[in-house]
């Protein structure tokens, strides 16, 4: 076997393993007896164990080495970025230390514990002492992984490679800028109510409608399922097998139906990943920012536009007769795209969510540089929420307690949740100028057109080509705020 | 860590790679998308690969030998079984070297296509040079494993530990001459028809039909689950996840809830093994004749007798009441019970099932002695049928292409449907001995004492006690035709 041919083996048989444990927390999450947690927790447990310890050991750096070093290697991008980016996991990986790994996962055991009571008594004293140990780790990581200009870069490049902490803050003080006036013009125009998307919606006949749609955006069934589950959520085995999950609340049509559209958006990335990367770690979205972008794109600059409900609005009357029979189209519309202030980030409208995100950013760069005490977390929520939203949390498990992000360890992740959006309208700006106006297609419920265009620029490449690279091949330039800035002006000040 | 405790573990994270290949597997049978085949098949190598190098490799043996040396041994049943167990499996494994393991894997590769070709066009021929491999590595793995009476007792041991070809020639004899005239007599009484069984019946109030039946006899749906696949089968991931599937037929009742029941049979079984056996080799039916006596004593025993449906029949009744309204419970039982002589294994009476399985057991002994040779199976096959069940198939696809196993590489495997006949009918004798007539509780709907009775005897032991054991605490005596024999003259001639 040549030095490449056996690294790929190698990294074949890690990948096994690994879409293995993601096929039992699917199980999980679906199908499993509630009895047997305890034992698909050891499963699972064993299986990303054995993956762990097989891709960091020495022998890993070994094949990786002589694959890198071995003359006459083909000038072939794939095998370039396969050396390239197991480097990269590798070198991370080799960086932290198994015992740092114990005692995070000791950690967040009984943080995830303490934020569920303290959420439910609206307690921050119960989390804080946990809180502190996580943001202490985190800064321990930072050390570990290295950085240039800050700290959070180095947790930030975790789910966003290569993006540093002075980056994000540059383009979200453009964005924030911007949108907290933009938010207090919406805010001066009256809002309609939205009565029509409570239903009651039979649960079947929205499964039928979420299937029709996912079958016409393109998500291949014969390479996917959705199926139910208490959180939805995208999980991927291999390109050939890409599952997706909703869950249904029959008064409220957007929670299945935006949802389902939300997670296809992953799903269509993790379906057009190149075959040929497939059980190598390449066979992933580039980054957590282009994989959000996608879901993003897919749930609000499709699914939320005039001309995809032009389509499917007298579908959707015709499946749900007696809730939005007597509605009008422009109505159905209006309710969808509300916009109003709440203290919930997973409930915001597409305007305000960023909003949410924002804050969180600008409180952990504080707490992993010192600036802010995890004591004074509740307080600098709240402030931050008034001043960016307009509105006070009632409580902390209405504000500061609402996520379990922190309580499962990650700082450094809820930025990408802004990114996706940034890149999804730059993304989408790119293809409007390749295809024309793409509202064209939507109103004849086509949808081919954008998905080959992201096949074609996005989807195939995995983790072959970074966000970075994405983004300049398509737009010409860097991440911007202004592309999705248009897009929302346009959408809610017309 | 002792050395029983160092051996506990490493048997624990083997089984989880064993059991995780299960779910793997069970996934395919259930929701796996179509394109998804392929890269299951290659996820499923690569966990059983792992686990059969870990499970053979010396270190395994080094902490067998060290367990098996400790001085002070607790005089733990379960301790003393689990190295006994885990060194017949050890040595066994040891026995068998990578290329014989190969060489099968890959003449079983072909085998299935060509058996599947073969049966399509009714054409032994294209099967005889595949299954003339078969015989031959079969033959071979005998002289790999040892034998003291006959190379089969090498393959039989596989799935019946311990039990020899001339001890399952004696009951076979025995049973064969008292069952051939016995069927003999019950085709000489008119046989009535079945029409009532061919519905149409709904398919959904078949499931919640069977689903009532399965929590009835006492499937703990907390720790199990029913779904549907093309073949019904039970697999088990742990005690606490064992999972049944069955196939629904609109047009003939007992396809899904006699196959229900029997996979009950088996799930039953592997709920009710201690669960201070799980994740060792030790939590396993003790045998296939053994499992196989769990599930035909639930599907027939039961499942058959007129006491279980003095109770469910008018609730089938309300739940089909178009094709069940009509029917008297003696016309519907007797239906159920009617004996005709067929071609088909699969589709066999309770009265002719083990004459299909006597026939494939006098011909896998003489294909193995050298007695017979595979191109003059057929005749063989044909001559057999016509002895035993007074009928001959129109072709081979009928005949002696009519089942897969062979084609799959086993051999010995046969017999232990008929085993799992017997050794049903000797427990249940037993149970009724120490808990009075069943009957009385079916007719109440009242399973617990019956399932209780298992658990204690057979169920909560898995591997930690033989079959050999488990007749003879409960029966006192050895494997036996005598009490199937009086239960089924008892029930066919009444």
């Amino acid at each position: 076997m040549s030095p490449l041919a056996a690294l790929r083996h190698r990294l074949g048989w890690i990948h096994d393993l690994t879409s293995s444990a993601a096929v039992l927390e699917w199980d999980q999450e679906t199908y499993l007896p509630d009895g047997a947690t305890a034992l698909r927790a050891t499963q699972v447990a064993t299986l990303r164990r054995l993956a762990h310890e097989a891709f960091t050991d020495a022998e890993t750096g070994r094949l990786l080495n002589a694959a890198a070093d071995v003359a006459g290697l083909p000038a072939d991008d794939e095998v370039t970025a396969l050396v390239r980016v197991v480097q990269r996991d590798y070198g991370l990986a080799q960086k932290v230390p198994a015992s740092w790994v114990a005692t995070m996962a000791e950690t967040v055991g009984h943080a995830k514990a303490a934020w569920r009571e303290a959420r439910q008594a609206s307690d921050f004293g119960r989390f804080a002492p946990h809180l502190e140990k996580i943001v202490a780790l985190n800064r321990e990581k930072a050390d570990l992984l290295g950085f240039a200009d800050h700290p959070y870069s180095a947790l930030l490049d975790q789910f966003e490679p290569d993006l540093t902490t002075s980056e994000v803050r540059r383009v979200f003080d453009d964005l924030r800028a911007r949108l907290v006036p933009l938010l207090r013009r919406i805010r001066d125009t009256p809002q309609p109510d939205d009565a029509c998307l409570h239903g009651p919606f039979d649960e079947a006949v929205q499964w039928d409608f979420s299937l029709r749609v996912l079958r016409d955006i393109g998500f291949d069934f014969e390479r996917g399922r959705l199926d139910r589950s208490a959180h939805p959520f995208t999980t991927t085995f291999g390109t050939s097998d890409v599952r997706l999950t909703t869950r249904f609340d029959p008064h409220f049509f957007p929670s299945a139906f935006f949802g389902t559209l939300h997670e296809a958006g992953h799903g269509l990335y993790e379906q057009g990943i190149r075959p040929s990367l497939d059980r190598t770690p390449l066979a992933e979205g580039t980054s957590l920012g282009m994989h959000e972008s996608q879901s993003r794109l897919w749930e609000n600059m499709v699914g939320r536009s005039r001309a995809f409900w032009e389509h499917y609005f007298p579908l959707a009357q015709q499946a749900f007769p007696d809730a939005l029979g007597p509605v009008s189209l422009d109505a159905f519309l209006a309710a969808l795209n509300r916009v109003a202030p709440s203290t919930i980030r997973v409930e915001a409208d597409e305007v305000t969510y960023n909003l949410h995100i924002m804050l969180r950013f600008d409180l952990e760069v504080a707490l992993v540089e010192g600036t802010l005490a995890v004591r004074d977390l509740p307080d600098a929520w709240n402030s931050g929420m008034e001043r960016l939203l307009g509105i006070r949390p009632s409580d902390d498990a209405e504000g500061v307690l609402q996520d379990v992000h922190w309580a499962l360890g990650t700082l450094g992740y809820f930025p990408t949740y802004t990114l996706g959006n940034l890149m999804s309208a730059m993304l989408f700006q790119a293809a409007e100028r390749d295809l024309g106006r793409l509202d064209d297609h939507f109103r004849r419920g086509t949808f081919a057109p954008l998905l080959a265009w992201l096949r074609l620029h996005v989807h195939q490449h995995g983790r072959a080509r970074s966000a970075r690279d994405i983004l300049e091949t398509t737009t010409g330039g860097s991440l911007d705020a202004g592309p999705w800035l248009r897009y929302v002006e346009a959408k809610f000040l017309g």
